[in-house]
């Protein structure tokens, strides 16, 4: 069991709930906290028990506040002395970023239940999750042009993508903290809950994955929605379709599939993640950041 | 004329209705059927008398719900004894991509009136339609995690681009069915109608375009739409729209629509899809599957 | 001081408004409007003052009604005499298109405030700009296959990404005209106003960015935001947010960002766009037409 000291890791039920538990300081972002997500992603992709992962905030106030500025921050790039001149040395790598990434990777689904403050980083790490729920408390805010920055965490290709180019690119601009309800109206956010049901929500969500649904199929919908969706033509979609239809309709999963669903029971996957994805899969190569 | 067994097409006041037509088993989708619509297809687009195409399905229960899994279905891939290790094998292609495929291929506006249920395939496959209207009485379900397979028909290209990731993502992952409105909150179907006026809507919305637009620049707009929106830079949509609006700008059609509406009377396009798209159409190379 | 003769530029506060000036023409587009506003927006790119520009249209009927068909129009491609083969000849480009590829380019935020009917050009021209506030008394309409020609100016590139492939193609399948609330139910527009406030309403949005954010950002925003969000993967922002995150956090402008911020004062922002854009700025190669 890893020891993280700025986030809660639970699992209970199938679900992994990932809590950013700097409260005192309305769970701002250090390098560290980055860190621990990274490593708890990592144990959970390997853990066959958990189905889905939900993310949310410690107290009332906030879900992250941001990047935290401070020296106890820990070595932010606003207060780091040193200088590089060449922009591709890794050292000049956007943490944010490197969050965003990994959850790109992640073989579970990612749920955030956003339970208050959340702007800059804040904000845009959940751009890289699934599905985003939020407290009628929570508050969002794109604030980078009001600090002298951009967007980060690879939002420019994560949130026209979920709110279109428009709506995107009105909120960065102005760099305006907004509500909960404009968030939904604007397509950032699933739905608005009160804070008391906020939680139960997205569990509720989480578990109707977990009791219903094959592992492996999830995994591989993930993974075939994130990446085929900007490719340059369907076709590519096409090839990697018929590989899964053709070598998942012969699994155990399929079989089981079909069974319980003809004698109307629960069903019961036997396919693990860990050991059952197709032959082909990962079917791409690692993009280098150079 | 061709003798179709699993589905009737009807054309009428330059419509073609192609309904899938197993009523008795809730129209499900056999490689038969979709190698009817695929001919049909091919008639369709040879014949200029033909401005639009209406989708829908026989009976009062269904569009088309999925792929029939029983003998009967006729070899469909859960139940073929052989295998291949080649996965590029072509006869490890998915069925339902071969279909949307070809729609995509489509020269005539494809508008889907989803009169019951439709889930696996049955949903998928308007995915490559251009216009979805349903009845209050339709039911949607990307089913595929349930039964232990994943999203195919390239719906992991086409349903992101019609709903968002995130939507996309919450109802592949789940797996469960939902209603009509829902669809139309989610921005799956464009309108939900009382199955009385469904047909009718969509044969005034198809009628619309048959009766005041030029079926030449309508077959250019689709290639056009579907093709170029997703190019890394507009300038490869100029790139296109500079050689059409020069070629169709001198075109027949071009002074028909200038000479109808300053004459203030119904246009009487000349020019034919059959014979007359410009000379640089098509001007994309086939994407071989491989 | 560029004397125009088909539009009006006024600067003021930070915000440059171009107004399409042929009132009596309903605004109807020619090769010397579309000229003057590049020239216009050459002159706005480098002038560190203007922060936001609007677009609206003279007179209380159009924002601009097309392109003018008439020999007044000045050489449009309808009625020209002469003719080539080789359709990569550069006499070839659509007039539209060169307009949206150079809007493309700005650096400044585009907002338009559609003030009356907008069809044809008038419609796709807004297309490029980054939001869109129209009066309750515009119409638009993308009437190309009623005309016999096809939608240019990029827009089949713009428009999917704004409303979605299905509501691009079924306004452009119909060619019909159609309301402000229209437009604003199918995404095409952000909001509905009163004739008497839409020009309020839009200086508002521009005031707030003018007032409030990093010119360099916003600059940067821009750019990333429109290129980076058809990448086929995240990786591709994130060498851009980590080259910009780098430069931009150790410059004057984040430095007075974070300043007022915990001063809780107006910021006033040093770095100019004409001059202090990060070294790697600009990223990206020019698109050849070819």
């Amino acid at each position: 069991m890893t020891d993280y000291t700025q986030i809660l890791v639970n699992k209970a039920d199938g679900v992994a709930t990932i809590t950013l538990n700097r409260p005192d300081k309305m769970n701002a972002y250090t390098r560290t906290m980055g860190s621990e997500i990274m490593t708890a992603m990592d144990d959970i992709d390997a853990d066959d028990e958990v189905r889905a992962v939900i993310f949310t905030g410690a107290g009332e106030r906030a879900f992250c506040a941001g990047a935290d500025l401070t020296p106890e921050g820990g070595g932010h790039v606003f207060s780091d002395p040193t200088e590089v001149d060449d922009l591709s040395d890794p050292t000049v790598r956007d943490g944010g970023g490197l969050l965003t990434l990994r959850l790109f990777e992640s073989k579970k689904p990612l749920i955030s239940a956003c339970n208050g403050v959340a702007v800059g980083v804040g904000a845009t790490m959940q751009l890289a999750m699934d599905i985003r729920l939020a407290s009628e408390t929570a508050r969002f805010g794109f604030v980078f042009a009001r600090r002298g920055i951009v967007p980060e965490a690879a939002s420019s290709w994560f949130l026209p993508r979920i709110v279109g180019i428009s709506q995107a690119l009105e909120w960065c601009y102005s760099g305006r903290v907004f509500s909960a309800q404009e968030a939904k109206d604007g397509g950032l956010i699933r739905s608005v809950h009160s804070p008391q049901v906020l939680l139960n929500e997205a569990r509720a969500l989480a578990q109707e994955i977990a009791q219903n649904t094959s592992a492996v199929s999830v995994a591989m919908t993930r993974a075939m929605m994130w990446r085929l969706m900007s490719a340059d033509h369907p076709m590519e979609a096409h090839k990697i379709d018929s590989r899964a239809i053709y070598r998942l309709s012969r699994g155990a999963d399929a079989k089981e599939g079909i069974a319980s669903f003809l004698e109307k029971r629960p069903p019961q996957y036997p396919a693990k993640v860990s050991e059952d994805m197709p032959d082909f899969y990962p079917w791409w190569d690692e993009r280098p950041y150079e």
